[in-house]
């Protein structure tokens, strides 16, 4: 039995959240079918009857893992449903041999044939070197499936159900506060054409490798629900393959919008194959940590050859988005020397280190028109990175931060030539009041690229609480219009995370991407709140937990104090106690009110009728 | 044996914080001894020598139990530090007899008699009615020990270190954004004249009731650090005495400024007698629970007088706040009923429910100069309750609990007339872009009052994670000028806290608190912060612990990846391994930067020298 008989034993591949019907949203032909979770509650009973609440619609990030009725063998991989529309388009080519001669030995090294993808397919490439990015689809005016599922995945059915009347109520929101963003005013603004405008406009990307068949569409965008990403990989120290494939289904499971591989040790290119083999979502990577493996992990011996060979090989396997850190340029290094914490990216290291020991410009810069060639034959999206990112609060929003960034805005227009898709990396550490500055910096010199940021962390005395720190950051700047979050885990600076960190780190994201769209004012966010408010109101214990980010943990934490069943129906709960409840209480406080209502109206009437005691 | 030996024996009484060194700041007199904790820090080591890393000031909330060098025993309580301070003002006298009949019966409950406290003191109250607050002693001009004692604390030796060569480069800090509230621009600044005047003003509070003489003082309000409390207390289902003693002592070393007692259950004034005479913290309570308990949980048999004996009661076992909600009005009941979830405080909705039943005003409002009357006779702060606060997103900021905010602002310049210290309660749940507008209400109608919020949680969709989602809006509402803010813990909304989780709320709290002192340019506050990303940029592990907020976790944290003690002195970590280290390579750029202008200044020292090459 291989390695990976006993990961599809092992692994929890399938899951059911409780309570909830997986569901499909049909688009204009039969093969757009998007997943929705529906979280189906229990009845409001009153005195005087009971009362239907209709289900509630969650954005699902669990492709095939959270449907109970798909049949999953991670050595198969997962349906392509991307296939067809790829195919239609006619304008891409299945290649006869693999382009990247490492992926060609890697194929023919025997050592590490039992780790092998064996459904491996030949990949796909561009047509005479035609732009396949969804960029130059929406520039061209043409609504790919891939928009219109993603139309479909953001207005999650509310543009039906908010017609009803059992969700009117419910659907009851704030006015948000977006920053001049241009955000939909309800869920039918959201429609296939306003993703392809902001695609064409370079505000929203969609990570979609033509070699990534098996994706299920997601949107990164100012104008669209914030994202998350989950980090993962092996290094040289700890983790293994399947490790990294279970914890990439793991964090489907919590809601990861996507996934960056950032594997440093063994086997990289395997893991990444029965990653994005096995992945609905966007998989990201920083070729550059791959390519330093390549030369033994000597930065001075990375070559643009390497490289150029990294990026067509990872290309090739189907990962949507590179992060590349061609801003740290030569003459801003210096500018970091005076730092506290100097330069604390992996990738921005390696360049710097690089850059010194020759004496010669960031190789990712001279050479990124060819970069932006190879992404747009396999619309890999570009994910600009951070190299100078500040490491400590101390550094935040320096000299060497915003010079790198004014760089980044540069290379995204140039990337926009080659109609690519690009969002840019943001920091690291920022107090409070430096963060907005972040925002406006970006949305300024970056001509509203989608902003990616790690956290921020509001203060740097915390490790092991450092999901908190920065996920208070990331709240606020998710608030401000950054399109995605990258999670931070409480092993940040500490050590690798483990499947609970990565479940805290993932909740702890979502509990911040959620925040800022409440703030932005997304349309109809607020909805999830109202259900679940409204059942803990109504000491319906089961859908308050079951509507809530992570159903388990809520459940658990009940019980810890009141451990029967019978509590769980019990209208009162362990903090007051059974003799007194502030919840039932407010009944008396709506019977008092429609009581004095009715008073008002009967002396209206009185008057009305002349005040007269004989009538 | 009993409870209370085991409890001797049983709890983690005394604690050491690793690689700490207690300390005391003296002041004017002998008898005002400072606590401080100072992190000791290990040498850097480089290629060229090695250089001394001086010890960090941490402000230290654990008493006597963080000081190896005492003794501790709980039966006879923490010694009377504020007791000359008292006596010497001549303006109170110790009673003959409790006031409170209820005390009265209590010491004759021979049922209750094995829980008793066996050293209770005959308690002091003022003299001819005199005005014993710390308001009254301000507003005459006079200095007291307590504010002494809080303006050196606030300071915490930082007046005289920031004068020392090893400090000056740690002590660079960002320009906060403090909203116009006036702070301190530097350490110097935070004078006992500074505190007498914001305690004056009323901007600021030094919860001390006279009977409370194990107190270390410490003070609330925007110009001063962000403090925050812990709630603890038994309740009808669960929790017992010894329980809640450990709790609060557990409270303390994690670092919790004040701890409420919200007990409702058995032996509440047992409870809080052992409480108090073993906390060197304020301790605060809601009366209104335990005058609830004393007419068997039935809300509308409540009445002034049994409120007024209980109000007595604790102020003569020395509590050191009392939240009273005197803002719910009769009239401002009827605009909570269309709310989503009604009024879920426990408080609140005991008055509604009161005067829903007697069709009557709020017996607190209508009783408030009374309450005054008691509260400035044994200087009890006052902290109004919010008792309509917003349960959820969709009632936040709504007229309800608007009306009583302004209500409370009424009451504030009332107790101010009776020299009695007022805090304002503050939500609740309230989404990112409303928190904003509760500072500035609450600023403008309840005039520069200290506020004191119960988060807000910026969601409603994560039970089991509200420690984050209230951490979130607690960052925030610090940063716009909160003076305290009242903890989380990870179990609201789902039962009562255990010690873990007390934890994890103290430490989320405490880097809220911490970002917002960063936030609004706290003189100094960024010292921590520095120190310890030098330490971790450095590779100083055992110093990026030590400093940390939760050191014991931290370690345990990097041990789960890499348990060696060698992994701790290594120059790299478990995220890139051995093979690369970005941080490494920040030493390459000093050194390049610094050839670089020494080549610059070669460069003008030839041109200065006449450009000459034959010199």
């Amino acid at each position: 039995m291989s390695v990976f008989d006993e990961l599809n034993q092992d692994v929890n591949l399938k899951f059911h959240y409780p309570s909830s019907k997986r569901i499909y949203l049909s688009g204009s032909r039969d093969d757009i079918r998007v997943p929705l979770r529906m979280v189906q509650q229990e009845d409001t009973v009153t005195q005087t009857g009971s009362e239907k609440n209709p289900p509630i619609p969650v954005y699902d990030t669990s492709g095939v893992y959270g449907d109970s009725e798909s049949s999953i063998d991670l050595k198969n991989g997962l349906p392509e449903i991307r296939l067809a529309w790829i195919d239609e388009r006619n304008d891409t080519e299945i290649l006869q041999k693999l382009s990247s001669q490492y992926s060609r030995n890697v194929e023919q090294n025997s050592k590490s044939a039992h780790l092998r993808f064996a459904h491996r397919r030949m990949p796909r490439r561009a047509k005479n070197n035609q732009a396949v990015t969804q960029m130059a689809y929406a520039k061209r005016g043409i609504i790919t499936p891939e928009m219109e599922f993603v139309a479909i995945r953001e207005r999650m059915n509310l543009d039906k159900l908010n017609s009803l009347p059992e969700y009117q109520k419910l659907l009851r929101q704030h006015q948000g506060e977006s920053f001049g963003i241009p955000m939909p005013l309800c869920p039918q603004d959201i429609t296939p054409e306003f993703v392809r405008k902001e695609v064409a406009a370079g505000r929203a990307i969609i990570p979609a490798n033509i070699n990534h068949t098996e994706l299920e569409p997601m949107i990164i965008g100012r104008s669209f629900r914030v994202k998350i990403n989950g980090n993962l990989g092996n290094s040289a120290v700890t983790s293994s393959l399947s490790e990294e494939v279970e914890k990439m289904v793991w964090s489907l499971r919590w809601g990861a919008d996507t996934i960056m591989d950032l594997s440093t040790g063994e086997n990289i290119h395997e893991t990444r194959e029965w990653m994005i083999r096995n992945s609905p979502v966007p998989i990201g990577t920083v070729p550059i940590y791959q390519a330093l493996e390549k030369v033994g992990g000597v930065a001075e011996n990375l070559t643009w050859e390497i490289f150029r060979d990294t990026l067509i090989e990872q290309a090739e396997q189907g990962v949507d988005y590179f992060t590349i850190h061609a801003g740290v340029l030569l003459r801003y290094i210096p500018l970091t020397a005076q730092r506290l914490t100097g330069i604390v990216s992996r990738g921005g290291s390696i360049m710097a280190k690089w850059c010194l020991a020759h004496h010669d410009e960031n190789f990712l810069y001279t050479h990124f028109d060819e970069i932006c060639g190879i992404a747009r034959l396999y619309d890999v999206a570009l994910s600009l990175g951070d190299g100078l990112r500040p490491g400590s609060i101390a550094d935040s929003n320096d000299e060497a931060q915003f010079a790198e960034l004014h760089t980044l805005g540069e290379l995204t227009q140039k990337a926009w030539q080659h109609d690519v898709q690009v969002m840019i990396e943001g920091p690291g550490h920022v107090p409070l009041q430096r963060i907005r500055a972040n925002m406006d910096e970006e949305s300024q010199h970056c001509f509203d690229a989608p902003f990616y940021t790690l956290g921020p962390l509001v203060t740097d005395i915390a490790p092991a609480y450092d999901h908190i720190t920065s996920g208070i950051g990331a709240a606020n700047i998710g608030w401000f219009g950054t399109a995605m979050l990258c999670y931070v885990t409480p092993k940040e600076h500490l050590g690798l995370p483990e499947k609970e960190d990565v479940r805290t780190g993932i909740i702890t994201y979502k509990i911040a991407a959620h925040a800022a769209d409440l703030a932005k004012g997304f349309p109809a966010a607020q909805l999830r709140d109202n259900a679940l408010s409204k059942a803990r109101f109504e000491f319906r214990w089961q859908d308050q937990f079951n509507l809530s980010l992570d159903p388990e943990r809520a459940r658990e934490f009940h019980d810890d104090t009141m451990p029967a069943e019978a509590a769980k129906v019990a209208h009162f709960c362990s903090m007051c106690g059974p003799k007194f409840c502030s919840m039932k209480i407010t009944q008396e406080v709506r019977d008092y009110a429609a009581k004095q209502q009715a008073m008002q109206e009967k002396s209206i009437e009185f008057v009305k009728g002349g005040s007269n005691i004989y009538s």
